[in-house]
């Protein structure tokens, strides 16, 4: 996203003359609108829009136009937020001992196909800290017991408040996380699950899909929340598998679907094309 | 799409301030909108939109309600087309030997999958007629050679006429139309190209894709133009093969594929959610 | 498969030189190899084998055949099931009120894509009578009650013996079989599940499925057992989805997987390329 | 691939009696078959075996069982090759400007995905020597004009030999290769192609499809021959595309399947699963 847009995710209410009022206020402020995409829930009654703006003409301050908006916003009763094209959002990384996810996400980073920085990578083990060393990223090992949760939980919140992180993303992290930490990151928290949720939740999926033969492997990418694997999904994808995989096969297939599944969640949310509404969401389309 | 509704295709010149006039245009009519969709075409400078409307209410007649839309359309220089929920499309297939594509549009229009009438099926073969006779349609065999192209294409199209069709899908006929006719139905023929657009132009494309060893198989719906295979596309798609599929083998592959392909793009047109420019299509999404 | 050819079916546990004594009494019996595909489970010690042969040069009878095959697997100690080309499997379709799946099938099968007969149908309801009767297949309708589901089956059993049925396709039937009957009929019952397994088992699962907001709708095909929806998977595949679906829309989504996974399950069964063992299948590729 | 195996690779003219042949002399050998796949190309005559033995008990050197194995051949008038598990292919990965499916290559190899050692990457510019850096892998910047392509195919040519190279990876190298160069590394250099051969071949592929309104971008990774991108083909993919997607929008999802592709054509030959026969390949199943 070019440093002149601007991209606001709206929701509210459904009802008549709300597409005609917000497309009318951004025309009266003189932005031109780039993408417009809507969505109306009509079994809940909701409306949902994300707006693309050329603000390449913007004569007030930024600070101006949010609160002018939010006075609107407000009259109308919107839910909204806004996205600054030429900010890059800062990404936390937490894993554990399993690297693919990483590497996938710090190489797609360092070649500028995500748009993001990735001021540090948080994890329980030291295992990777040679990857984050080879793409000269600050590495925080924090073990992590039963005991020590409570404390490790509060150390890598205060990493996140230190390093200003938008987003963490659990790149196999393999900790479930306390219902206070998902909550104070509600939404900004995206998980990736070694599976194809809600089938083969909990430990082993892969022992577990091998003993029922499945033939297709999945996974899927959530937003965390407090029940495990249950938050908001952002993506799956699946892959096609036959009986000549072994668990151990099986799991090397879910590598490459978790890898890709992962990179399009986080995509989509640097993007600011996902809003969430209940435990679902809407993500709108980039053209893919 | 239920009986009330409305769906207006519109497109035109992109300027700041259309989306807004549309959107409250409808607005001040009084229609509630269930969906709209846009797509700004930023290199051609062009807007595209979909809406589809709650007409539950509407107390002009139809007539009324499209004069007045015409009237704002010229002022804004709209181009644009309206659709009304409680028309169905009357569809003509035209067939020659190949069954696969021709059963399953008659089955899915039997179950209600696809949502419009078949008053005919014309072919330039027999062969077929016991399928049309099975599904109460009335057939017209009508024979082509090279002398009577001329009067056979004369003949189709009264019998387009007679039948009061809007749309004709070639379902595997297998024949050249003349240019007058495809451009006296520019938007309105539908052709499945058996193969993957633009590989494996023209005959034989199964036995041109195994000596090449490609490994997949794809088929392509579009527009019927003037230049052969060249028109507009509507929808494509493949499916994975191995080297243990001959010619044939990769033909069965193919109708599989060429069913699924015709049958997606036959539903986006009569849903209304494809607009031509130049040479190119917007499909809007049906969330699939 | 033409007229001339035979598929065995083998499975043993494995050993040394089992592939190599194979394919010499194959070779010694004068026949020639066409396909041979195998299979070796390195968990459980267990081989799998289809062999495709042509016979064309065949002397003895094939009772002397089989029964010359027969002596052969028991000194290898192999279970064993044989095919022949020219013997098209007879097909018991059984369903409920929902016509997508049976459409798909009775049409492939005219078409020549499914090589089987399809000497009845089905149901406890009257409502597919006139799909059948389009067809030009005898319709049986059987309603059934909890009161009468023993009797109901009983009739279901003597109609599957009467017309010497080989295999019986639940496409979309809706109820459960009791165990002696799924017994009865083991791996010779396939189901298809309105769902992607083991994910949103049981009823309304695109209502479940639009709640938890999923990312994709997926099938599968499996063979019945006595325990609901848990007999060996066949066949799966998914449809990816937005939010733009509600529930109706999924299924209607849902509807087109189902056809797909039914009609491949089906398929790779009477083309003989389906070994069950235990509670998983191995289904040998067909190039696809 | 574990130290204790190795598979072999054979074509010859069909016959029978060819794969009892095969199979008895590896069982004579008292070799555990771990995994046997065939192919007989029925059209052309022609079989194809893929063989993976366990070779724990071992008692001759490598050496004697390939010259064993060797004689066996040359009765049979087998075509063969023969890969030692314990062995890891070394490749050499050519690039020019752009980074994605380096990045993706060295990353997978790092992780143990890619069962390799990549002992250098060559380039015609110095862009990407940052990566080559990071990864602590020597890399040789060799420019290119018209003048020198000789000298410097050459020098290519001399650090392959050097390093004692097995495959050259040309992830997007964007030169085209001399014929004697294809030729003296047949079957030995995998090239990606952007795009869907045989679809928009040559320079800008990306406008080409945006032009033509494709609804699909693919790759194809292919081996290397005189030909321009016309050798045999290893690997294909899709991704779905819409409107929405300018032609900058469609190369950026283009790298996602060039990645993908190149990684399993890669992956397929380093498994030594891939046959070559005539301008085709035989690709053996992994599972996937």
């Amino acid at each position: 996203m070019p440093t002149k847009k601007i991209v606001f995710l709206i929701q509210c209410e459904d009802r008549r003359g709300i597409l005609s009022a917000t497309t009318t206020w951004f025309y009266h402020q003189g932005f031109n609108i780039l993408h417009c995409q809507q969505h109306t829930d009509s079994i809940d009654g909701r409306f949902f829009m994300r707006v693309e703006l050329d603000v390449a003409d913007l004569v007030t301050t930024r600070g101006a136009l949010e609160q002018e908006f939010g006075r609107f916003a407000a009259e109308q009763q919107l839910q909204w937020e806004c996205h600054w094209g030429d900010y890059a959002n800062r990404v936390a990384i937490m894993v554990s001992k399993t690297s693919h996810c990483l590497y996938d996400l710090v190489s797609r980073q360092k070649e500028g196909d995500l748009d993001c920085e990735i001021p540090l990578i948080i994890s329980n083990h030291p295992d990777l800290e040679h990857i984050a060393n080879q793409f000269r990223i600050p590495f925080y090992h924090l073990p992590i017991t039963a005991q020590t949760k409570g404390q490790q939980e509060a150390k890598v919140q205060s990493l996140l408040k230190r390093f200003d992180i938008d987003l963490v993303v659990m790149a196999r992290y393999m900790q479930i996380l306390s219902p206070a930490f998902t909550e104070a990151w509600a939404g900004r928290i995206i998980n990736i699950h070694h599976g194809f949720l809600p089938a083969f939740q909990g430990a082993n999926p892969y022992a577990q899909a091998y003993q029922r033969g499945v033939k297709m492997i999945g996974a899927t990418a959530h937003y965390a929340s407090d029940e495990l694997d249950q938050g908001p999904i952002i993506e799956q994808d699946v892959v096609r598998v036959n009986h000549e995989l072994d668990p151990k096969g099986l799991r090397d297939v879910g590598k490459d679907v978790e890898r890709r599944v992962l990179n399009r969640a986080v995509q989509a949310h640097l993007e600011s094309r996902v809003i969430i509404y209940k435990n679902r969401t809407i993500v709108f389309s980039s053209g893919q």
